[in-house]
């Protein structure tokens, strides 16, 4: 038995006092004798009798409680209510009977994420229900009477447990009301019984509670959980107050308990806009008449960098984890597949333990043919990511809320017309702020953002604009990959863009070199061997047309429009250098 | 220098024989002395009289050849129409003038896959238009015009260059003609000219042409191709011919060179209706409440079976790839999503290399929590692979159209209400039908079914129902992984299924077993050491809802769909245990 299972045993039962009582001593002779035959000082005696009233009382209050014990047992047998909670058997399908069961989301009007499918109407008056939910919280008032919360994802409704008949027929008995205290939180229940109106401050369902009249527990959580899910949706900042009673759930314990973490109200959205994001970034795009596609992970050949790429055992020889789907897309566009998308993962060996690096992460990766100048993709990436943010904001702002709850921050904006700056406009607003190199020199027009620079130019882009969203086009020649277009004037220049949020890189992308010819000089002048490449040269030999594409962080889109500071908090179960579970 | 760049080089040009002829000889004497001083004998005088005359018309011939030559020099210099064609420096996006172009689907009244982003209006009469569009054909008709089949996609379009001038000025010249006779196939033309209603067969756009005025070439192709999309796109019956006149394009070599083969109207149609499918999956799931999720293909440890898994250098340690999102999906709805989808690559280890088996596809996977009944999961999904026909059928008819060209098949039939059989109904069927096991024993109840017996079934089901499409329920739980949901009444039995297409099994699905202390049961029982799945465990320790799911391979529902006979075909760079290439 593992060291896990073993913790997740209920600790044994303290020893029952009454059980352990020694036996009822002898009635005690006027002279008494100790072990060794010699009459016992009046100390000893006084200790004696003392121990012996001890055993008295034992005796009664084992009695007593044999009694109690006997008389629960036939309350029990009499329990009226017995039928109307409990634990069921093990879920294997045993019947259906198709009676609907209420989501919570159908209590809140006009919920855009509600699920109708299984689910019941919105209760107009008191309305008999059938629900399953997670055992949130449990609040008992005296014998009589318990308040649960009942979770479903981010919603949480009263739920009240009261002594009551039906006429003869005993509906909640006090044994069901002690039962329903015992049940251990986050505990999966089956609950019947009749939704009405009611003022409710403590869950976010405000307007309803449910009075229960039968509960079951389909699955019973252990007794001792890694964190509680109300204590993991506490706000960063709750933490930092002098008073706090509470520890902080770290993220590595988070990340160590992830299926627990993603229980909170902060991850049921947090993940909700991540799909969003993937919907958003199809639906504009299948609109634009570009078909996704699914391109190879495993690779002959290294692609872009061989520094970072993870190695496979394939059969008897090698294969390589893809950097990025580079090589596919543009392999697409010269099969003549014009507009292509892929949404898949992308896999970088660097060792860099930052906020914002995953050893794994889910690209969202573009390419598509161009008429007569790479603008026309920029403006394709600039619709796109003006139809993520209006959508996100039109038909989530329910979970946008959520997170916002735990992570506070402001709220996203982003021009009607999206800020297009040179990078050179860019260099120029920092070295007017006083910015400078790592080293210490000036900033230069074909020098590459660092880390720091790029964030400041955020703010001051953010100052001047007001935007959080912002482009930078025709970033020099030197500090692109070797496949960019160089300017037609300027060769010190290239036909390449990033994108911004919050002063951070989400998009990287440029029209690429098309002619295999120019694309073997490019490599010579970067000092790649071009036979080290062969197969990506070999793509453009049947002739490719004019293109252009990039790629997007699916996570720091999500990590930056909700700010969460932390990449791993946007990505289900993060892979870093450090961590590969769970 | 590579050989194939020196392939793509001109052979040199045949050395000029007016630049290599002798001098003119001087004048010949009475009596001719030769290089010893003595006189000539008459053979030698004759043989120098021939040398002479040689001489001469060479010398003439020079003479003509400079002639011709200065005044083809002239005649272009005098080209009026040599702004009309050639070829265009590299594309660089030196200008941006919004200029409309053609998109051929926009000549095809009610085209759904009709991209209009960047298209002019269907013309009514003539009119003017620009286009880009591969060069597929071009067939010469004397030296005053030339018809040539423009293509986009999976539609070409006839265009005619024919000697005309405007006014005074000639737009179409003979120099021009000549020029666009001798541009290399599958070049990518830039194209201006007029679009007019016409009667076409030999093109697939039968109703326009265009009356070309200019036409220059945006990426030249080379000479030689590995093979022509046209011998390409051939139906395979033709091949068996007995008077073909052509090659077999195998299915390696179009792999070997899948850039070329990918621009086929078949595989154009094949890739768009792969996307298509993924679509429908997911606009049909989105309905209904899922949410899509992307999980780790890094793992720490092997899922399911450790024979089939890839195993990858990851720093300091070792990774596994994922052979399924099964766990990660299971997580998930213990993480209280409730409803979840996945599109992702898969990676199978197997060194099997037959028509079905790929060692990376592409997974259509789903997991949601249950509320009575398996059967729930049963019909969603059920339900999703009839909207994914539906939905092929009504909207990509065209693309089903454009493969059935080269691989003709039966329409795929299926019923309003989906045929569901017992597995032991299915035996009975086979039984019946005379099936036997692989090793001549007859087929009992338990026994798992035979890829042959798989196909045979579903020729009786097809025979009998007249359906290609029907699934079979309550398989034998030996033949199932442990985590498959045993039935509540037979303990031999299981709560899981299998869909079929075509007689070969398309999706694989169940209840798992939530409940931990089950599982570990259900390890023992079929000889899995639980140490050993820890993480699998653990994700269940924390209460789980029931739930169930199922994975498809979306390759294998567009090869079934469309009968296309090898699994490859249907993947855009196809990886076995031959291929990691391109």
């Amino acid at each position: 038995m593992s060291a896990e299972e073993q913790k997740t045993q209920p600790p044994p039962a303290a020893a029952g006092a009454a059980d352990a009582a020694p036996k009822e001593p002898k009635e005690p002779k006027e002279v008494i004798l100790g072990e060794d035959g010699k009459p016992l000082s009046k100390g000893e005696l006084k200790k004696r009798a003392k121990e012996a009233e001890k055993a008295a009382k034992a005796a009664e209050r084992a009695a007593k409680e044999a009694e109690a014990k006997a008389k629960k047992e036939a309350e029990e047998a009499n329990d009226l209510a017995a039928d109307n909670y409990g634990k069921l058997p093990l879920h294997q399908s045993q019947t259906r009977t198709n009676t609907p069961r209420l989501n919570f989301t159908t209590l809140i009007p006009n919920s855009p994420s509600a699920n109708t499918s299984t689910s019941t109407e919105i209760p107009s008056e008191t309305q008999k229900v059938t629900l399953r939910a997670r055992l949130h919280n449990v609040r008992a008032q005296g014998a009589k009477m318990v308040f649960l919360q009942l979770r479903q994802q981010t919603h949480t409704l009263q739920g009240v447990v009261g002594l009551s008949k039906d006429g003869e027929e005993e509906v909640v008995s006090k044994q069901m009301i002690k039962w329903v205290n015992g049940v251990s939180l986050e505990s999966i229940v089956l609950v019947e019984g009749y939704i009405k109106p009611a003022e409710v401050k403590s869950c976010t369902i405000q307007t309803y509670e449910i009075q229960i009249k039968k509960i079951f527990t389909v699955v019973e959580a252990p007794q001792r959980l890694p964190f509680g899910v109300e204590e993991a949706s506490r706000p960063e900042a709750d933490y930092e107050k002098e008073d706090a009673q509470f520890a902080r759930v770290g993220l590595d314990t988070r990340l160590d308990n992830r299926v627990m973490d993603l229980r909170t109200p902060t991850n049921q959205a947090i993940f909700r806009l991540q799909s969003a994001v993937t919907n958003l970034f199809r639906t504009h795009l299948n609109s634009l008449g570009f078909i996704e596609i699914h391109s190879p992970k495993l690779q002959g050949a290294a692609t872009e960098s061989g520094a970072s790429v993870f190695e496979v055992n394939y059969f008897k020889g090698k294969a390589f984890l893809a950097q990025s789907p580079q090589l596919a897309k543009q392999m697409c566009i010269a099969g003549d597949m014009e507009r292509v998308y892929e949404i898949a993962p992308v896999f970088r060996a660097e060792d860099s333990n930052t906020h914002r690096h995953l050893c794994e992460f889910t690209g969202l990766d573009l390419e598509m043919a161009i008429e007569e100048h790479y603008h026309e993709v920029l403006d394709v990436l600039d619709s796109l990511f003006l139809a993520i943010f209006k959508g996100l904001k039109e038909t989530y702002s329910h979970e946008i809320e959520a997170v916002r709850k735990q992570f506070p921050c402001d709220e996203f904006t982003f021009l009607d017309e999206t800020l297009k700056l040179r990078f050179a406009e860019g260099i120029q607003m920092l070295r007017e702020a006083g910015a400078k190199n790592l080293d210490g020199s000036q900033l230069s027009d074909s020098d590459d953002l660092s880390t720091e620079n790029e964030k400041w130019l955020g703010r001051l882009v953010k100052e001047k604009y007001g935007t959080d969203y912002y482009i930078l086009d025709k970033f020099p020649l030197a500090i692109r990959p070797f496949y960019t277009m160089p300017d037609a004037e300027d060769p010190k220049l290239s036909n390449s863009y990033d994108f911004f949020m919050r002063g951070e890189e989400i998009l990287s992308g440029a029209q690429r070199v098309h002619d295999p010819e120019y694309l073997i000089q490019r490599m010579k002048e970067v000092g790649i061997a071009p036979e080290s490449m062969q197969g990506y040269i070999d793509a453009f030999r049947l002739g490719a047309p004019p293109h252009a594409g990039g790629g997007i962080g699916l996570e720091r889109v999500v990590m930056l429009f909700l700010k969460l500071g932390n990449i791993r908090r946007a990505s289900l179960f993060p892979r870093d250098p450090k961590r590969l579970n769970p």
